[in-house]
């Protein structure tokens, strides 16, 4: 029997008989303000499981590391276990969100340069933006490994931005999370999803992510599959 | 006339018939919680300048570039005018303040590596802390204009924590912030004395720094003039 090790905001992590195997179970909710607000939208878990293993896979098929493995059913795929590194690496193309707020500025402009971020995981202190020098002092992660694992994010941004381009979205920005195998490789783990990520609609601007539920603008589940199903278009047109 | 270009929270900024030459005024007060809370201490002025000339002319003689000119009487410098870069450059060998509740942490464990965070100068934002690549991309400032000013804090770090030592003062954290000259050159301003650094008796750990006003625990005059009298006989004895 498998057990559960983990309940996050959208997603169950399980141990499998293999002890370096878990299965990850999409859940149909989606959650706000840390946690806060919470909401249950049926298709949501099925469609952003969708997404991220079409997104993993494809990073995968260039050249990055993930901990994914295959996806098992609608909600469920089997990864590689890691220890996580309790820290989100945020990557910023355009001005959006918290970004906006903190230094007063208008969302949507293009940055000079794609501004990385990195918090540090706790629902206590909630999530304090955390820089490199503090990161080691407080040996969360070695000089070594961030600058591997930013490496990673500046290669996802690399592939990405014009993958979602290609599908008429802009990618404002997004959070990826890294972990350790037990043979010591750091891989890209998590998911990549519009829970973790801001989508636009490069004609319209409209938002295609999480933020039309924390905004209440438009239905959660359509909006992700419509996500899906342009993806699925763009990638099936450059196999 | 001079011309009042500034008033900080400690001191005053004066255009001289030189356009190249400010005068600073130290006043006698200070201010906790980004300016709420403010008080009068008669003496502070003087005691602040004082340490502050004896720092930067201690630092100039061990190769660092600073704005500083001459001591004009108790409470007055004369200074080169500089373009500021809107940052607040703050080094951290020890675990306090707002370091401390950010990241959960206990004060006064000594750091791995000293902890270099940088923040963004906005009373509106309340100087929200901004890491390179947002610095870079808001252009703030360029890469190597950080890198050049990071090099100074690390030089300054290097020079003032054995010299505070030898004081019997262990050098918890401190603030630097820097501007261009007329010419280009990337110098030392502002100012280097306990309202922007945290100083802890070796002996007893009781604070020397404002932190005795923002925690109402002694005198802020009296307390000053200790750290003066301390840091004049070590720089005495060097001579």
């Amino acid at each position: 029997m498998d057990k559960l090790l983990y309940t996050g905001k959208a997603k169950e992590m399980w141990q499998t008989a293999d002890p370096d195997v878990l299965r990850v179970v999409y859940l149909d909710q989606a959650t706000a303000l840390n946690g806060k607000r919470k909401e249950h939208f049926a298709g949501k878990g099925k469609a952003a499981n969708a997404i991220s293993s079409l997104v993993f896979r494809y990073l995968m098929d260039h050249g990055v590391a993930t901990h994914f493995i295959k996806k098992l059913s609608a909600n469920e795929d089997l990864v590689k276990k890691c220890q996580m590194f309790p820290l989100e690496f945020v990557t910023r193309n355009v001005v959006a969100g918290h970004f906006a707020t903190r230094y007063g500025l208008k969302e949507g402009a293009v940055l000079a340069n794609p501004v990385e971020e990195t918090f540090f995981k706790s629902d206590d202190l909630d999530d304090p933006f955390i820089n490199e020098s503090a990161t080691v002092a407080l040996k969360i992660a070695s000089h070594q490994d961030l600058m591997q694992m930013w490496n990673v994010c500046r290669k996802v941004n690399d592939l990405l931005r014009p993958l979602f381009a290609k599908a008429g979205m802009q990618l404002v920005d997004f959070k990826l999370e890294f972990g350790r195998l037990s043979n010591g490789e750091i891989v890209l783990a998590d998911e990549f999803s519009p829970d973790n990520c801001r989508l636009w609609d490069t004609a319209t601007n409209h938002h295609m992510d999480k933020d039309v539920y924390r905004r209440k603008i438009a239905d959660l589940t359509q909006t992700y599959d419509e996500v899906l199903a342009r993806l699925q278009a763009v990638i099936k047109e450059e196999n």
